[in-house]
């Protein structure tokens, strides 16, 4: 294991504390760690809060920031954070208007902000992702697993709460964009925890894993590498399948690499991916192209496709100003 | 070697495609995919347009748009453009009032934009690269390596160009930002060229190349993997040894990926190059972190610092929209 590290104890503060360090325009530190939170919070807006396991950085206090989350919460290495953090968190950016904490569907996770919720008396309304369409339970989850249709979820409800958009709709909407968001993964090769050491899994020299979990979980099946051609063809169908749109719809299409797959690979695949969708009918108007949910060190990548309205659009054009997403300001 | 691609021979094609294709907002390809222009070009606005060898993603078509560059001509990997390529840039976006053209220092990417440059009788200026500290000449270059820095370079000179400099100026402007950028790079592992289809260079499993060039061109010297604080206390040491700051000076902290370093242990890294300046007496009030300047799926990074003043601040802190870079629009 080659990595930028001093101690496998103390990479997760030491990378929380650079991250801060770097933004500190627009993100101040919890304190011990417990989150990162904006530094300007809107007053009379309701507050959103997410987080989960380290290790798939930007998000998800990449994402915290004017028109996205108020606060993120990272546990350790592909582990929930605890319900305390997320109580820390809830408490320190509630305006008064309450809180809609985005959580990805995995046990741990779903439990320990369910906690939270509990800690703040009704304050809190949840909104859980589970846009991953390559299996229906693994070994973290049941039901499917949160992945990178998260970052479109929090994108859209950040805007609509800076709008000020109140709780239970801002829920409602959540729910809404998250089931008309769909994703896949495909792994080349497997990530490296610092305290580990060694891969998570193994894959053979010539072997992928289509529809791997963004901590390695294993996907559908093992198969012999393909072409890029053949890989986004079978990720975009098996999204197509599940999300059944009508022709003429449109969408963002996102590619979003693993953590060590280079952009000239994901560019590749968004062109594969771009020809599928268009010759279904689908009309990609917005796209995200970049390693925004990643798994470590993982070579892979998924894909993503979200149903967009006039509505929903506006949300996602909205100015946005985060470490990891930034327009209109 | 397992990547994204359905072909050596079609790579850059596909993925060039694939960047049009996502930035359609932004970017039109030049004819026979000779460069990536800007969709809307200013009237009366000097043109900027540089390039360079593919593998270096987001570089340079990525800093295409308001703000930054004109056009930019990607060659093959790691191997500069043609004159005709640059030519063709260079007139498709020049409004009458002349070129920059934005230049690392590599023997055939300075002897090929040269060439362009005659071309166009006398309508372009030239800005030199060669922020990179860690050897005096190299495989590919006489003189030091363009790197990593010449972002700072494009996207201040692109600001200015955005406010109406004249060409002359700019030029100087981009040399005086060059001289005060100073880059150095290190490799965990190699590279792999599609074509090749093997590491560019051997790198034993707990060696390290400090000084390593953006094509795993040789260092200073290969050492066996340290701490980060001690890879980045090297480099740091390295970049103001060379640029001599005051006490108090301000600048941009830029801590770039190789392409296969996930964005955990860029932030670790940046954490350890912060102290070592706030150490020296120096102020990063502007920071970078992601992976901007590439060699293909090279695990590493490098370190930039460039020493700004109140006007430099003001030209990094203005509007860009490109596809990898954006703020304030």
């Amino acid at each position: 294991m080659k990595k930028f590290l001093n101690s496998v104890h103390t990479v997760l503060d030491e990378s929380f504390d650079g991250f801060v360090a770097a933004h500190a325009d627009i993100i101040v530190a919890g304190e011990e760690r417990k989150f990162a939170r904006r530094r300007s919070l809107k007053p009379g807006k309701v507050a959103l809060v997410s987080g989960g396991g380290s290790g798939h950085e930007p998000l998800h206090a990449g994402f915290v920031g004017h028109g996205m989350l108020d606060a993120a919460c990272p546990g350790q290495i592909f582990t929930s954070p605890t319900p305390d953090q997320m109580f820390a968190a809830a408490e320190s950016v509630d305006q008064g208007e309450g809180v809609v904490l985005i959580v990805k569907n995995y046990e741990g996770d779903v439990m320990n902000f369910e906690m939270a919720a509990e800690m703040t008396d009704g304050r809190c309304a949840t909104v859980i992702t589970d846009d991953d369409v390559a299996v229906e339970t693994s070994t973290y989850s049941t039901g499917r697993r949160g992945v990178a249709g998260t970052l479109i979820v929090e994108k859209i409800v950040g805007a609509a709460a800076e709008k000020g958009m109140k709780r239970l709709e801002l829920q409602a909407l959540g729910q809404t964009v998250n089931r008309r968001t769909r994703s896949m993964g495909v792994a080349l090769t497997s990530c490296t925890a610092p305290a580990a050491g060694k891969p998570n899994f193994e894959l053979g020299e010539t072997e992928i894993e289509m529809g791997v979990g963004i901590h390695g979980e294993p996907g559908r099946r093992r198969v012999p590498i393909a072409t890029a051609h053949a890989i986004a063809e079978e990720m975009v169908k098996a999204i197509l399948d599940d999300l059944a749109p009508r022709r003429g719809d449109e969408a963002i299409l996102f590619v979003n690499g693993f953590g060590g797959t280079p952009l000239i690979e994901l560019y590749l695949l968004y062109n594969e991916a771009a020809r599928v969708i268009n010759a279904a009918g689908l009309k990609p108007v917005r796209s995200l192209v970049g390693s925004y949910v990643t798994s470590l060190d993982m070579a892979g990548a998924s894909i993503t496709l979200s149903l967009l309205d006039d509505s929903t659009t506006k949300l996602w054009d909205a100015p946005v100003h985060t470490p990891a997403l930034r327009w209109g300001m």
